[in-house]
């Protein structure tokens, strides 16, 4: 195991952290926030400071293997979230250190569960800072320090970097450089995030609001400034806007490179964002049609919610037009399903990923052809491209990591004796990175009822979640720590 | 598709159901029960001459293959269900057939889920039936077939049968003759229920309540004729007698094959029969912590009802000594996971089986060190033994296929608007054949206030359950009947 190059990288990792800090002392001084100013200031000096120290661990040898990378990743992650907390403690907004840690982890992994009672009762460069973590989280910190550090040698070191923290079964280069992969992405998002402020702002949101929202909605995060999340508009616009720029998120960024390119038959013929759009528009009108009697058998206004809401949940965002937690029984079981499944692989958003969902599907159909026909052969195909059995095995042994993880999560909850419902969607909600969950965590409510042992599972599971569970996994494998 | 095999093989199931009509039958004429001893005499004449003019059908080739088989179970055991309730129904006393359905499917898949509010109320005669039914489908309908029906050739077809339906991965004969194999285990089976029957008679319980309670827990099915369950006696002796004869019937049957034979060391070694009693234990040990201060704080009797809910749930029998609805979250959520879990492989008892859940396990731990070290070649061993690549990946289908159909009842159910903790616990404990659930469907409650359609659905989660799943999604695909 080679400690120093870990050392080396966090170090880079909590520099660049030091750094993010700087637009929110901005703000803090602009508009005179004279304690979160301060705050600011102190966790920017700690970070570097810390940061520093780690780099002058100098490497020997900087190259790292895959067991490197699990550890970077996952000790990264940790690192970004306990530094990340400060200014919520030192400013005495969030006085308890484990009610920030749960803040900054649903920030980062873009979960947007908050454990906040009043978030309207934060200052403006606190609420910047809470919504600017989802930003930053929602592509993926250790991919933005590859875009931006300069690597030593060849970029093998840095895909077993990105391996570990893009979502998906599989993750493929754009560009032969790695770092010119990184920038692309890194470049559409900037443009999409800008796009959406624009167009919010166009509609009268102020400019505040319209980056809090829109870092929310593009790393499918989910915190806002008001208590009553996007519902405290109530304006059509705003919830369309919102409601399409989530979905945008939600689907695979190679996508929109392809589009940049002019590739338009691979993007039209792409099955997982087939998937992806059917599953989403299927189940906006199941729901509307399953509220329209709470809107006055208004079907234009029920479709508005229904979108807005199964945007919001399946791209696993957690905004929310209205209080879907009165819902009837039917839609919030399908929210509750479509937090499972989640969003595309190499979007911002979280859950299974419809690309494992699919896959999983079309397994099934080759068994059922298997026992029909117990000789034949069957290729499996994605997008024609022949799925090997490695990565089958691995989407399966992700579906039985994440049942695991999510029933020991369950269990330790359930100790808070709140019902079933609260308990399962709650842990269902981190782990998923989603936000809400359903009664006691549902959409008007938080997190903060819980008590410190659930809030630390579920920042745990919020982790498992937007790392894909192995990462973290490894860490406590004993494999990993053996000298070879 | 050999159509005339099939229609001979259920043919032999329904003559054979009329006969199982005969005890009722003594009953009622004994209990001068009339209108039962008339509805009974009439399904005894319709299942026989049903039966019979299927046989008329002599199949050309009596051969079949996996297609047939799956078709066979599949629609032996609709018809099996179709005619077993008609007793209910005739007699008045569950006039509506998707409830006499309900029940009658409850029975037979020895799940144990009742549309009965006050069970108490019907005659001895519909009470055996009712609880013979468990005893019935427990060991399985044709398998029973099997051991006594003389086969045509070499026993290649009835393996498929016995595959078909047997649970768990893998199905193995105990001897090289099919027709000796399952003579074997009903005799093991027959062995065990009488002497539940003496134990729970030598305890001062009546014949008649002995009789029930062993077909219950024989079958893990759970009916009894009383309202409050085994609670009704409030008897530690009925207790602890039903609670280990349930954990028993949970074995797999060739463990007491191997003890028979004198093979100790093979059975200590059994890396199912050690986690099945593990967690059985674990988990009653966890849970009668929990329930402690329900108890005045004394361990004994906490323990005793712990045991006793663990070993009903994780059999998936369902029997109640209390109600455990009432109990803290944490227990509730145990007993939920453990439903999932279920019984081992080869025993009468429903869920995923623990054998599935070792697998799994297994599976994952070879994921990890292919993570960490890409290149090395791990094989799985159940005790002992290379598993084949098929197997698991037939164990990961069935898990996805498993999930899915919870996926879409839960939907369905949820129509009908009870509350989430009800929907999903309803649809976890038909799926697993376990019986009660949860709030609205608890212990004390019953499943008589759904809608008809979520009986019909969750009639038919409790028939894949039984059946586990591959054989009647199988009868939905479409390559089963094309003509090659």
């Amino acid at each position: 195991m080679n400690i120093r190059a870990i050392f080396h990288y966090i170090g880079h990792i909590l520099r660049i952290e030091a750094l993010l800090f700087l637009p929110s002392i901005g703000i803090a001084v602009f508009r005179r926030e004279t304690s979160s100013a301060y705050a600011f200031l102190i966790a920017f000096v700690v970070t570097l400071v810390a940061g520093q120290c780690l780099l002058f661990a100098k490497p020997h040898d900087r190259s790292i293997h895959a067991k490197e990378s699990f550890v970077i990743v996952t000790l990264g992650w940790i690192a970004l979230s306990i530094f990340g907390c400060l200014p919520f403690i030192i400013s005495g907004y969030i006085p308890s250190f484990v009610d920030a840690l749960f803040e900054t982890i649903s920030g980062f992994t873009t979960t947007g569960s908050t454990i906040l009672t009043d978030v309207e009762a934060l200052p403006y460069s606190l609420l910047f800072w809470r919504s600017f973590t989802h930003w930053i989280g929602g592509m993926g910190v250790l991919v933005f320090m590859l875009a931006i550090v300069p690597q030593s040698k060849g970029s093998g070191d840095s895909l077993h970097i990105m391996r570990a923290e893009s979502p998906g079964p599989q993750v493929g280069k754009l560009v032969p450089k790695l770092r010119f992969t990184a920038r692309i992405l890194y470049a559409i998002y900037l443009v999409l995030t800008v796009t959406e402020v624009i167009m919010l702002c166009a509609g009268g949101m102020s400019l505040f609001d319209s980056l809090i929202h829109s870092f929310g909605s593009a790393g499918t995060g989910g915190f806002s400034n008001m208590n009553l999340s996007v519902g405290h508009y109530n304006n059509p616009y705003f919830d369309i806007v919102i409601g399409v720029f989530m979905m945008l998120f939600g689907v695979n960024f190679t996508i929109y490179y392809r589009i940049l390119c002019g590739n338009f038959k691979d993007v039209w013929k792409d099955e997982e964002l087939r998937l992806y759009l059917g599953i989403m528009l299927g189940s906006s009108l199941l729901i509307s049609l399953n509220i329209m009697p709470l809107f006055d058998n208004n079907f234009a206004t029920a479709f508005r919610h229904g979108f807005f809401q199964v945007s919001t949940i399946m791209t696993t965002t957690g905004y929310s037009s209205t209080d879907f937690n009165l819902w009837p029984e039917f839609s919030r079981m399908m929210l509750l399903g479509l937090m499972i499944v989640g969003a595309s692989a190499g979007s911002t958003g979280g859950g299974m990923k419809v690309v494992r969902v699919l896959m999983l599907g079309k397994s099934i159909r080759g068994t059922l052809q298997r026992l029909l026909h117990p000789n034949s052969v069957k290729v499996m195909r994605m997008n024609g491209q022949r799925v090997e059995d490695g990565v089958m095995h691995s989407v399966y042994s992700f579906l039985v990591c994440y049942i695991g993880v999510a029933a020991v999560s369950m269990l330790i909850v359930s100790l808070d004796n709140f019902d079933t419902t609260t308990t399962v969607s709650a842990v269902i909600s981190c782990l998923n990175n989603v936000g809400p969950g359903l009664n006691a965590v549902g959409p008007m409510e938080n997190f903060s009822s819980l008590s410190a042992l659930s809030k630390l599972v579920l920042s745990l599971d919020m982790l498992l979640g937007r790392l894909e569970i192995f990462p973290i996994i490894m860490l406590f494998s004993p494999g990993l720590w053996k000298r070879i």
